[in-house]
């Protein structure tokens, strides 16, 4: 089911030729498109996520709630479009007391960048992939999406990408606004072709580094917002620690065996004060026994998983706190490590076990955490548990340099898709400053462009004096309220 | 006065230190040391601008208008911090009832980066300099700045550093936060040096290539904010010309010559419906005869001027409209070519004449001006001359496919500070989407931060219920109004 490379090609260029159609049309319009998307999907639920659960070992609640979450996403940022809120409309008019000198009518808004290329995960075969928050929020842009489907799941994304095509091609959408390939040359070819004007990547960090260089080389650079490796550190304080020790390794134990372990935002690390090892692995032993295993979501993954898992094990300070097993459906595994030993070597803390596999760090107390959390990497999320009353802000601001994500007394995995969420983190979490979640992901997918003097029946609808579109506007550094519900047709 | 290796190495981390004391005190503290910067560069006005003077061969009239403007911006900057709005501060309440299942309280920020490397620009001695648009947008976004100084006017960045270095102390900054260094070493080392989290970058399109490269390999790459090559099209339709050509012709002359056509936004292409070049050249040598011409920048300039007009003046099938002349202070020169040629050789309209240069090409009526706007490279500006009531839908969609800005009827050189500028547009125009110029700039140099699940006490004050800074926030999905003006102290 490779895509050669002409034909690859050939759906840049018709991609291309689609975004051009649409380019100009009211966000109204490609609301209906993606609302046609949206129940595409919902009215083939059953058959996708029985192709899902062929594939992908996820039960199938899980995959339910995946493509729930993926038609909310759609809808979510539907409203956010024909509220005008992406253009980003800002109005200067001209005034010739500008204190620097007099200044021109400037007006700007946000334009879509073209064609993006979106990279599916294998992990969330739905929220991250065909129809996941980078093809849906580049589609809300404005943008014409070819999709490089993750052959994890392979049957299942040629059949949602057919589902999306079709809808689309209801709804009325120019031919080729979103279209899949398949295979590593059409991978590549969208990376460097000069049609292509941003990729969204979803994968491991050496993948993602590799294409990200890739668009960086390129004739004419590209943005390549990539979500590549995140551990996710979790920081228990010694009084969270007497507080409630047993609900936190029981909230740990959950979280960090979700889908198998097989989430980027699975907590990888543990900070907590204790010295006997016997007792916190008795605790963890019991919380993880009603926990079933599943194979996970391809062999390849696996075999990075038992590498992983190996090497960090055999790192000279690591000790194995729960020990999981090797079989198909592999029980969980807990590493114990110390402070101290993180010190000598937190090469330690960069090494991430893709799978259900996590590292708990013993602290000594009056240990200094904010130090500890200054030998981290960049990371997509960072917990901290702790009293709602304790000083523990050098701690939170050590890791707000380092996450994307502050999590309070509560657990990373889960990432709900609002207009505050924030998914993302500095290298290697991600290769921007940007979120892969929620309303903001979208204008990852749009350049500003400012109108400098034009006559009122030359601007753009968003920019003209009567606001024909009821958004919201900046006018001369003061916020306009929208009226999109009252306006807008 | 080279900057050694080690002492560039201490600046760096002087700058993080500094970062580190200053990321999260009050806006308001931030925008009262850079008060003190602004009454600073007016206190030592008269000084620096004979030190400009005796360096740039620019006149006093242009370098007291660029230091008003880098005075104006400061404050401007100082006024949006001071509101809050580059927090972008946004508020999603728990929601056991979210569309696609309960969500917790999620709640975001835009922080600081940290250390900002920034390398000022030889043509503006002020405005793209020391205190110029990258340094006080890194400074308005709460992050430290070491300042890579442009040896085209050595002596006088030097001084404007110290100025700036004395105002910040004296105003209670902590040590460092902003810095300069010189030369190439130096240069390199801010690239790469891990605590230097962003760059901002104005000039040449070779030199900039290089830093981003360089930025882009770093073990952990950063954002490379770099401004380098726009020729900045100028297209005249029939209308516009038969109705008011000398008018064009005569503002054209001006524009291009502004600063001896040492802009970034000179206009460096006209294309414009004629077909005798004479009566063309005669109006043209008119309107030039009353422009003086005074040395360029630099000799290094001087030698890239000459070489670049020599290689596009050898083109076949470029000639010359209007002679200019080789000396001390150069004449300009005005070549010709035709819409044909250009097809022929589209590559003619991707050399830059960095200097008192332009490049006239004749169209045939009737011509498809959208299609000659498609041979068009990225462009931090395009301009359109046409009558208000024409229909250039056309050529004005491809023009903003490929630039940022685009002026209706007027010209591109002069770039006001406003809250809707936008000074930037596709590759090689700049390496990112954003924007050099204006309030949108202070946001190149932040990122978001997510805060999930935080009790009230452990918020930072923009996000915490009272709003006790007073600042515009979005709450689940809808807009308060900003009291900054009452609340904030």
């Amino acid at each position: 089911m490779t895509t050669s490379r002409d034909e690859t090609q050939n759906r840049i260029v018709t991609a291309h030729s689609a975004y051009e159609q649409a380019r100009d049309l009211a966000p109204q319009v490609r609301a209906r498109w993606l609302e046609e998307v949206a129940s595409a999907l919902e009215a083939h639920a059953d058959e996708l996520v029985t192709l899902g659960r062929q594939e992908t070992h996820l039960e199938e609640g899980r995959l339910r709630s995946e493509l729930r979450r993926s038609v909310f996403q759609l809808r979510l940022f539907m409203a956010e479009i024909t509220q005008g809120e992406h253009l980003e409309a800002t109005i200067d008019h001209a005034d010739p007391s500008w204190g620097m000198g007099p200044r021109p009518d400037i007006r700007r808004l946000s334009v879509p960048l073209g064609v993006v290329g979106v990279f599916g995960a294998s992990n969330f075969p739905f929220a991250f992939s065909v129809m996941g928050g980078d093809s849906a929020s580049a589609l809300a842009a404005g943008c014409a999406v070819v999709h490089k489907i993750h052959e994890g799941h392979l049957h299942l994304a040629v059949r949602t990408g057919a589902v999306v095509q079709e809808a689309l091609e209801r709804a009325g959408a120019p031919v080729g606004l979103f279209s899949t390939v398949v295979g590593r040359e059409a991978a590549e070819l969208l990376v460097d072709h000069p049609l292509v004007k941003a990729i969204g990547f979803t994968g491991s960090t050496a993948g993602g580094r590799a294409l990200f260089d890739r668009a960086s080389r390129r004739p004419a650079p590209i943005p390549f917002y990539g979500e590549l490796g995140s551990i996710n550190p979790v920081f228990v304080t010694e009084r969270a620690w007497r507080a409630r020790r047993e609900e936190i390794l029981a909230g740990y134990a959950t979280s960090f065996t979700m889908g198998m372990g097989q989430f980027c935002t699975k907590p990888g690390l543990l900070f907590a004060p204790f010295t006997d090892g016997d007792e916190i692995a008795g605790i963890l032993r019991r919380e993880l026994s009603s926990k079933s295993a599943h194979s996970l979501l391809s062999p390849k993954l696996r075999e990075g998983y038992d590498k992983a898992l190996n090497t960090v094990r055999a790192i000279l300070g690591v000790e194995v706190l729960v020990p999981g097993d090797e079989s198909e459906a592999p029980r969980p595994t807990i590493l114990l490590t110390t402070a101290d030993e993180i010190r000598r070597r937190p090469e330690i803390l960069e090494r991430e076990m893709f799978g259900p596999a996590t590292l708990v760090i013993a602290y000594r107390p009056g240990t200094d955490l904010a130090s500890l959390a200054r030998l981290l990497e960049g990371q997509l999320t960072a917990t901290v548990h702790a009293d709602p009353d304790e000083d523990v802000t050098e701690l939170v601001t050590e890791l707000r340099e380092r996450a994307g994500r502050l999590v309070w007394n509560a657990w990373p995995t889960g990432v709900t898709v609002t207009y505050a969420q924030h998914h993302g983190g500095p290298y290697p979490a991600t290769t921007a400053t940007t979120t892969s979640v929620g309303t903001a992901a979208i204008g990852r997918f749009m350049r500003p462009v400012a109108y400098d003097s034009f006559p009122p029946a030359q601007l753009p609808e968003p920019l003209r004096e009567d606001n024909p579109w009821g958004i919201r506007r900046r006018v001369d550094g003061l916020y306009e309220s929208a009226t999109a519900g009252e306006n807008a047709k």
